[in-house]
C-alpha cells in the first residue's frame, strides 16, 4: 500500500463529496467508480448491477473463501452548511453519512489488490447504491447477475463520529437494529360535519391505534427483546370545516435488535390496526415501507475483526448495545455470515447527518488496511 | 305585487346562478345588485359595506319600527352537474345553497316596497356576502356603517330541500346550531426515529386529545346541552421514516344548539388542549376560525312569521330540533330580536350543497309574500 493509493483515494472522495446524488440516483457517482475501476484498477470481473451498483473481484491463484466487502456510495438530501474547497455543488443533496468515504476506501483496496494480488482465495468489492432507503442491498441481493457471486462471508464497517479517530468499534451478536416502517390506511367515509355518525370517522381509530402500538414498546435497551414503534406522519380529513374526515394514515417506524423480533411486531402492529379499523367501521390497507434487517456479527467474521484491530494496534471499543439505526447491510448479514463494525471518526466530528459532517480522510488508509487484514485472517 | 317582479326576479336569480362567486370574492353579484337596486328599485337609501355587502333602506310615512331582512348571496366551491341553460359558467363554483334565489327574494322585496311603499316603520334589506365561511355577517355587523341602522327587529330564511314546496318551517328557541372551530398546534421537537426519546414527538398527546373531545360530546339531539366535537383534519410529521414526529395540528369543529353550551365547550376545549400537550412537554397555541352563532328565534318575530304563513294559507310544519348546521345570521340574532325560518324547497329537490341542486324558483313569490307580511304583523 503506497502514499499514492491513499493521496488518490482522498482526491476521489472529495470527488464524490463535491458531487452528491441521493439513493437511487446516483447516475454520476457509479459512471466515476466504473471509470476508475477500469482505468487503474484491473478487476478480474466488473459486474455493473441495475440501478448503478457495482462489484469488482480480484482472485488469488490459489483456491480459498470468497469474501465479499461492501461500502456504499448514497448521499442524503440535507443542505451543507460548510464552506470547504469540496462542499457540495447541489443545493439541499450531500454527503452527510459519509458514503463517499465508504466508497473510497473500497477503491482504495481495488488500487491495493491490483498491485499486489491475492495468494488465495477470492475478494468481491461491492460498491452499493441507495443505502439511505434501503432499497440499495436488497436490490443487489435479488439481482441475478449476484447470484453467481456466493460469497463465503461478507463484511462492512461504517465511520463513527463520536469515537476517538482510527478506533474500530465492534460488538458480537447484533450490530445495528432491524428497522421497518409501516403505513397503516383507514378508509371510512365522510359526511356533513354536523352528522358525524352517518358517515365513517377514523379519528377515534386513529387515537387508539397510536395508543395501542406506544404501549407495545420496549424500551429498556439492554433488553435482547428491545423495540418501539416511532411516530413519523399521520394524515387526516382536509381543513374543510363543514367536513367530517372520511380518510387517515398513519406512519410507524418499528425497530427491535433482533429481527425474530421485528418479524413478531410487525405482525402485531398489523392485527392491531385492523381490529382497531374495522371495529370502527373502516377498511384498513397495511402497506411496508423501508425495511432494513438487523446487522448480525457471525462470531468468525467478528473475530477476524478484532484481530485485524489488535494487530494493527489499533484502540477497540466493545458495545454493549447494537446502534439503534437501521443499515441495509444487514439484509446481507442475515443471508451469509458477517460483520459490521466502526471506525471512529474522532470524538469531536459532527454527528452524522448533521449539515457540517465531514467524512475524515485520515481513516480511508486505517479502514484500507483492516479490510485487507480481515481478509487474510479469514484465509487462514 | 306583479308578475313582472317576479319574472324580473326569476331571470335575475338565474343570471346569478350562471356567475356564481364564492365567499369573499363576490364583487360582479354585489356590483349587479347594486346596479339593479339603482336603476329599478330607488332605496331611500343604499349602503356600500367593504367586501361587498349592500343594504337598501325602505322608508314609510309614519314612525314604526325598523326591520331588517336579510339575504346571503355567495356560492360555493362545488361543481355543478346540472346541464340547463342557467348552468354554471365557472369550473367548480356553483350556487349549491341557494342564495342566488335568496338574494333574489330580497330584490323582488326592494322592487314591490318601490312600488308600494311602506305605510310606517323601515325596512333594511341586507344583501350579504360570504355567508359560507362566516365571515360576512361578522364583516357587516362590525362595518361602522352598519351602526346607525339599529333594526328592531331581524329576519332571514333559509331554502330546504326535503320539505313540502312552499311549506314554511318554524322552530321557537334555537333553529340552527352554533358552531366554532378550533386548531390546536402542538410544537415539540424531531429527533432521530431510533431516538424518539430524545425529541417531544407529539402523537400521544394527539391521541389523548381526541379522546377527549369525543368523550366530551352529548350527541342526544333532543338535550338541551346538545353538543358534539367533529374531527376534521389532523397532520403530524413528514413521510421522512427517519425523523421521529416534532409538530401536530388538530382541527375539530365543534357544535351546540345554545351559544352559552358552546362558549363553555370552546373553554373545555382549549383547557383540555393545553393540559394534555404541556403534560407531554409540547408548546401548544389555539387558533380559531369559522365561528357561528346559533339563531336563537324571538317569539314576537316567530309569532309574526307562522302568522304571515297562516295569512298566506301556506303549510306549516314545526321542528322538534334545530338544524346542526351554522348559520351566519346567528350574529344578528344574538345581537338583536330576530327569527330565521324555512322555506320548503320541495320533497324531492336534491339536498343542499349536492352537485345537482338548484333553487326552485317557484318560491321566490313565496317567501317574498312572506316577508312582506312579516314586515306588516310586526308593525302592529
Amino acid at each position: 500500500m503506497t502514499k499514492e493509493i491513499f493521496d488518490d483515494a482522498t482526491a476521489l472522495r472529495r470527488h464524490l463529496h463535491q458531487h452528491p446524488e441521493l439513493s437511487c440516483q446516483e447516475k454520476e457517482t457509479s459512471k466515476t467508480l466504473i471509470n476508475k475501476l477500469k482505468t487503474e484498477c484491473a478487476p478480474h470481473q466488473l459486474i455493473e448491477f441495475d440501478h448503478y451498483g457495482i462489484a469488482a473481484t480480484y482472485k488469488g491463484s490459489q483456491p480459498g473463501k470468497t469474501i465479499m466487502i461492501r461500502g456504499d456510495f448514497d448521499a442524503l438530501p440535507i443542505e451543507e452548511i460548510n464552506e470547504f474547497e469540496h462542499k457540495s455543488i447541489y443545493p439541499g443533496v450531500s454527503h452527510k453519512c459519509g458514503h463517499d468515504g465508504h466508497a473510497s476506501v473500497l477503491y482504495a483496496l481495488a488500487r491495493t489488490l491490483n498491485e499486489k494480488p491475492l495468494e488465495k482465495g477470492t475478494v468481491i468489492l461491492l460498491f452499493q447504491p441507495a443505502e439511505e432507503n434501503g432499497e440499495g442491498a436488497k436490490g443487489i441481493i435479488n439481482d441475478p447477475k449476484f447470484a453467481d457471486l456466493a460469497p463465503d462471508y461478507v463484511v462492512a464497517l461504517h465511520n463513527l463520529p463520536g469515537y476517538p479517530l482510527h478506533s474500530v468499534v465492534w460488538k458480537e451478536g447484533p450490530f445495528t437494529a432491524a428497522a421497518n416502517s409501516i403505513i397503516v390506511k383507514l378508509k371510512g367515509k365522510t359526511s356533513h360535519a354536523a352528522e358525524p355518525e352517518k358517515g365513517f370517522n377514523p379519528a377515534l381509530a386513529m387515537a387508539e391505534i397510536t395508543q395501542a402500538y406506544l404501549d407495545s414498546n420496549v424500551p429498556d435497551l439492554t433488553d435482547p427483546d428491545f423495540k418501539i414503534a416511532t411516530p413519523i406522519y399521520t394524515t387526516m380529513g382536509d381543513t374543510s370545516y363543514g367536513v367530517s374526515a372520511g380518510y387517515g394514515e398513519l406512519h410507524y417506524t418499528l425497530r427491535a435488535w433482533k429481527n425474530e423480533v421485528i418479524r413478531q411486531f410487525e405482525k402485531d402492529c398489523e392485527q392491531m390496526a385492523r381490529e382497531i379499523g374495522e371495529n370502527h367501521g373502516l377498511i384498513v390497507e397495511i402497506e411496508w415501507t423501508q425495511s432494513f434487517f438487523a446487522n448480525k456479527n457471525n462470531q468468525t467474521v467478528i473475530d477476524a475483526v478484532k484481530a485485524a484491530a489488535e494487530k494493527h494496534e489499533l484502540q477497540t471499543i466493545q458495545r454493549d448495545t447494537p446502534f439503534k439505526w437501521g443499515e441495509d447491510f444487514g439484509i446481507f448479514t442475515e443471508k451469509f455470515p458477517g460483520a459490521m463494525f466502526g471506525i471512529g471518526s474522532g470524538e469531536n466530528c459532527p454527528a452524522l447527518h448533521n449539515p457540517d459532517y465531514d467524512f475524515p480522510d485520515e481513516i480511508i488508509e486505517t479502514a484500507t488496511r483492516i479490510f485487507h487484514q480481515v481478509v487474510s485472517n479469514l484465509q487462514h
